[in-house]
């Protein structure tokens, strides 16, 4: 009797453990919460080592391209080694365009007189002839301007759309939408004049020599009147601009053989914790996995994919158990296309999924200021209600705005959309450039908005976004 | 008199026009005069000129070098070109330390099986002797600890503190804090128990090969008993604390030939704006213009030199007359004894001159997120009441805090002392180091910090800190 009485005492004491270890969970405090989500994001977080590989090991990720592909298979790995209870690839066809051999372009102030321009295509622009496209300039600052001008003044010519960023504005992505449409539309309307080809000053705040690409559309216009679209450099749209002055009938010369293929099957990578007392309540927080081909999409959107990995690995790291469901997804395609958030909203209707907040993070691995969301007011004012618990990490922005591009498909009138906000001051640096690479991204900043993140997930899982729970 | 009543009609009109544009001026509501600031910084701001030229043409500024006084003829000029009420060189005598010929480390596995070592002189140590120091190493974390190993076990070693900043603090500078006594007292402490020598681990958070100086003191170490100090990067720190578990007698060998001089004379520099109604109440804007000599100098403080001496550029520019004295200080000889400062504050004592505010910037050139106080409650009270001025700029930080070691001397019960307080994330990666350079600076950033700063002089001027004016 006596073993069986210590095997007893051993049983009580394992139980009473057992009790403590689940009551000191349960008394965490959310300032305690959210110190362990912090701390384990600087001392121990995974996110800088995904990065690094995927920056360094793998390198651009465009849509349909072999790294994509990689991408695809390692964040797939990696999910599943930290031990959710589901890590799966959902389908999706999306666009296969390719740059080519390397784009050369070059201004010439008399016969033989050339200076060479740093130019990348824009994503989904046609090639040139193989031999080029060469002609007279005429710059202008806005699409606007086009109309005034005429088909006469832009018939037979190359279209250069150089009206710079608007360095006033304290976010920059305010100045950049201020910008982009000479880059999106910038050749679909020229080719309505007749316009032989587009080029475009990069969205850029910097005077740099790195030229910029990103996404265009042809919209309606013909496949046989297309005209080709690149990007040149800042400090050459400088130089170009100041040169059309004094000579306004110098000759532009650029060439690019970029090609768009038929869409290929790649895929969303998703994995999930699955809530304890709601599992049909889904929370979302994603990035996407595709970038542009040029550097290595560190900034973007390498850092949001490896922030919202990060998100579920301090959620287990800290020993927190949600009641609801957090999932993580890493989109495809959202550079040109946005096949990949377009597909998983898509798929969340069709299986009746009850999603009630996402959070994306899509402005680069900067210093987290806080959060920009989309959703109900009564929402917004109970997430506001928590902002004190920021204010140690100097997280303090969180008002009415936009959330990000992958989970904006998924809005209805009940879900709370999000989106991080880091530190915007050298976004444009280096987005969509060559120099979108590992060693801009800050080890630190980065880990502060995985850690920001996750207490916003943390808080919405615990009290919910409703007044009832 | 047809003419007479024409030139009359002139005259009015040029009355007319004169009082208009003085009513535009006196009609200019805070927050558009701070718009004003902030658009003229991000567009025509000379700061980030101002920091080229300090970084890229003259370079490391240690007191008493050649760059130094490069550096105060330099900046003298500009101010003089701004076109101040006064601008004059205030002399002061300064220690000149020089680092002699690059240092030299390695360590020792077995004989001849060496691995070199990066790493710098602290400024200020004795070289070691001409032919080096080599002993075994004996690794503290923290200086209490010499006291429980004892003379014994210190005695003809060298010490290697390698406690690292702590990566949980949010605010980097805390982490710096809770570390430099290493740095600053590591020798003098160490010397007691007859080590030969100190090494440090570099104060940086990130791991990499940059060995980062910074001053130390011997305390009251009389000079034959002084022990030479020096700092390894964060890597080398790392490798020899994991080959030191393995192989505890490990020898290490270190050189260094730097080198104390006589003091010499330098200069603060300084320049004015003449208040219009308060001349006696003096305003004091400043940084420190001495570096130290590894890197070029740019964040520590070049960005606080030219924010300050921007700020004086920005009331101009905007056509902003102060009712008080706005001044900008480059102190000399913050890095390695202060004389600048306390030189400048025994003089303003001297002359009985009123200040009543100084801000200092010395925390490198990143976007800014607030500043700190220290300073009357009922002078932050009305600060604090100005917050909302700001937030368009998201510059959310007011609260007590330190403010500047350059303008400490001039603390007494009456006067305001502020600090401008940036996002600290990256500054510990360049401070002292090697790497502090000057493409490490944003340019919107440091615009961003230069009209946070004017900002908060031309509320301080217009308001005062009292309840009276």
């Amino acid at each position: 009797m006596k073993i069986n009485y210590v095997v007893k005492r051993k049983i009580d004491l394992i139980l009473i453990c057992f009790i403590f270890i689940q009551l000191g969970h349960a008394q965490k405090t959310d300032e305690e919460q959210i110190k362990a989500i912090y701390n384990t994001a600087l001392t121990k977080g995974k996110s800088y080592d995904w990065l690094n590989y995927l920056s360094n090991q793998i390198g651009g990720r465009l849509s349909g391209s072999i790294q994509a592909q990689r991408a695809v298979n390692y964040t797939k790995q990696q999910l599943d080694s930290i031990g959710l209870d589901n890590v799966w690839l959902q389908p999706v066809m999306v666009p296969k365009w390719v740059r080519g051999t390397p784009e050369f372009a070059y201004f010439e102030t008399s016969p033989g007189v050339t200076t060479n321009i740093p130019i990348v295509a824009l994503g989904g622009s046609v090639p040139t002839p193989p031999t080029g496209v060469k002609s007279e300039l005429i710059e202008v600052r806005a699409i606007e301007e086009l109309a005034e001008l005429g088909e006469e003044k832009i018939k037979g010519k190359i279209v250069f759309y150089n009206r710079p960023m608007d360095p006033t504005q304290i976010n920059t992505f305010s100045a950049y939408s201020g910008c982009v449409d000479q880059r999106y539309a910038g050749a679909m309307e020229a080719a309505k004049y007749g316009a032989l080809g587009v080029i475009v000053r990069s969205m850029n705040l910097r005077l740099d020599d790195y030229p910029h690409t990103g996404s265009m559309s042809y919209g309606d216009v013909p496949e046989n009147k297309r005209i080709p679209a690149a990007a040149i450099s800042t400090n050459a749209a400088e130089l170009l601009s100041t040169t059309l002055k004094l000579n306004p009938s110098i000759q532009f010369y650029f060439k690019q053989n970029c090609k768009q293929y038929a869409d290929v099957e790649s895929y969303n990578v998703i994995g999930e914790i699955t809530g304890s007392t709601y599992p049909k309540e889904v929370m979302v927080v994603g990035g996407h996995l595709d970038s542009w081909d040029l550097g290595d999409g560190s900034h973007d959107d390498g850092a949001g994919c490896v922030q919202s990995m990060e998100v579920l690995n301090l959620i287990k790291e800290t020993g927190y158990k949600p009641k609801r469901t957090i999932r993580v997804v890493l989109f495809m395609n959202e550079e040109n296309g946005l096949r990949g958030g377009t597909e998983y909203a898509k798929v969340a209707e069709s299986k009746s999924e009850m999603h009630i907040f996402a959070l994306e993070s899509d402005s680069g691995g900067f210093t987290p200021r806080g959060f920009t969301f989309d959703g109900p007011d009564s929402s917004l004012e109970k997430i506001k209600s928590w902002q004190g618990l920021f204010e140690p990490y100097l997280v303090h922005m969180f008002k009415k705005g936009g959330s990000g591009a992958d989970i904006g498909p998924l809005k209805n009138e009940n879900i709370m959309l999000a989106g991080l906000r880091p530190d915007s001051q050298r976004y444009f640096d280096y987005h969509h450039a060559e120099n979108d690479t590992f060693e801009h991204v800050n080890k630190r900043e980065l880990e502060l908005g995985a850690a920001s993140m996750t207490s916003l997930i943390y808080l919405v899982d615990k009290y919910g976004l409703t007044l009832e729970n």
